[in-house]
């Protein structure tokens, strides 16, 4: 049953070792280490590049089919943990999908590397995409939970440095308030199996270093969202972070953003990267990705 | 080019006769004649019936293929104008790319028959659908503007009476608020090219007839939403509605409702309507027709 399912995964994450507000260094090496537990499937082909400067990994899935798109990816963990090797299970899901080249983006995290480290990276990141020659309109930035923020900061980023947007962004389980103001804050606490409010917190501290939580570039719900490119929103209904979500999509809507938001009751945070194990992740990614290749444009196709 | 389509049907609008909030019964009468000026593709049949006592117009298209789902649609017009055989072109659209047999509802309309005269007839006809033997599960149901409101109210009611939900419901551009409280009530006003708060409060005054215009079954943002099935919710934005709709999608996701939200810049008040001419719109009706077919129940195929 479907509902077992997503009962199931959170679970899981109830249990499982990770805190997310927890020491960094440690909590690195956990949430690596989850993410790395599962096997690559085997049609997956990873590698480690650079991008301006910037390290990352590029996935592909299912190579015999031509490439159309290029998924530019940002991991989630908060702004100080996560890595673009431990994310590459969803990343592949979402390059098999959309047959795309996925580039995975190691930014700089914090608290080493405070705001606007992991924009400097990501625009650096987007910039050489383009210095390539690889077309604007083919590009689709992602990106999950603090990714979500970030590629929403990149799109911002993007427009402030006079470059061509990208033909979408997508973003899952975004954390795009780092006030932390959302109701579902609140509400949803007791049901959230894997985010709290004081993780967010400190972690947000650390990402800040001092800089106004409510800096358009460091919670892009704040910001002037007009001009940006066509979204897709995904949030669960089992998170804290639902309303970071449900703002984003209405504030996006006021600025004249083509808008997409799909919800899921039931789900937790990021239940997309349980794709293998949820029918819920598998149709979501399957919106992600006829999304993604519904407004990769022509002009930018190979 | 695509904008200038949508600006096209934004001028059409602003220059047509029609004033949602003048006498009733002349603008019924050009209601009619506009949306009827069309003529229905050649593969459309339409033909008068009846579902419990209630008038109806089934309206198929493309007939060559099976049918799967029942559409049960509510048109629009306020609550006062409007009619099922005038919907008929737009019904048809769906009902093409659904490949479903759709039942356009003529229901009671106001000053005569104020509320909750359309919300019984709504309930007649979907009762009268399970009595025929029609699974719930094969049922969509789908409303534009007031019709919006009203397939929502539909839901409300059926919860109320113990009978099962449809599989999935579709409002476009819906009337959710019949307090006119939503921001873009100002911030759209010079924007929209069909509607006013003025000829709202007009239409609202004469369809509550005294009752509450936060009474659930007649605005149902005001309802608790808990236990309706998925939503896929349609707005655009040069619309004074517009924060009908995402007020809509939150409500429903903060109450456990799947939803997804679809809001498309530039587009007027039910642009769907002007499929043929528009290329948003046709799009649009795509992905109503993608929800609608992603929902039905297996076990409610024929």
């Amino acid at each position: 049953m479907t509902r077992s399912q997503l009962d199931s995964v959170s679970d899981l994450l109830l249990n499982s070792p990770l805190d997310l507000g927890g020491d960094v260094t440690k909590m690195r090496r956990v949430f690596d280490e989850m993410l790395g537990a599962a096997p690559l499937p085997g049609d997956v082909r990873t590698r480690t590049t650079d991008l301006g400067g910037v390290p990352a990994v590029e996935v592909r899935a299912d190579a015999t089919r031509p490439t159309t798109a290029t998924v530019l990816y940002f991991h989630g963990g908060a702004y100080a943990i996560g890595s673009a090797a431990a994310s590459a299970g969803l990343v592949s899901e979402i390059a098999r999908r959309t047959a795309a080249t996925a580039l995975s983006v190691d930014y700089r995290l914090a608290p080493e590397h405070p705001f606007p480290a992991a924009v400097d990276d990501a625009l650096a990141a987007y910039r050489a995409l383009l210095d390539r020659g690889v077309p604007a309109g083919s590009i689709a930035v992602t990106g999950e939970s603090a990714g979500g923020g970030l590629a929403l900061a990149l799109l911002l980023a993007i427009q402030d440095a006079g470059l061509p947007q990208p033909s979408s962004a997508t973003v899952l389980s975004p954390w795009t308030d780092l006030t932390q103001s959302g109701g579902t804050m609140t509400t949803r606490a007791d049901a959230d199996p894997a985010l709290t409010r004081r993780a967010l917190q400190t972690r947000a501290a650390d990402y800040l270093a001092g800089a106004d939580p409510r800096t358009p570039l460091a919670s892009p719900l704040h910001a002037d969202l007009r001009g940006l490119p066509p979204l897709l929103i995904q949030a669960g209904g089992r998170e804290i972070l639902l309303d970071d979500a449900l703002r984003l999509a209405a504030r996006a809507a006021h600025a004249d953003v083509p808008v997409t938001l799909q919800t899921f009751p039931g789900a937790p945070h990021v239940f997309q990267g349980f794709a293998p194990l949820v029918d819920e992740a598998a149709q979501a990614l399957d919106q992600v990705a006829a999304f993604i290749n519904g407004h990769i444009q022509p002009e930018g196709r190979p």
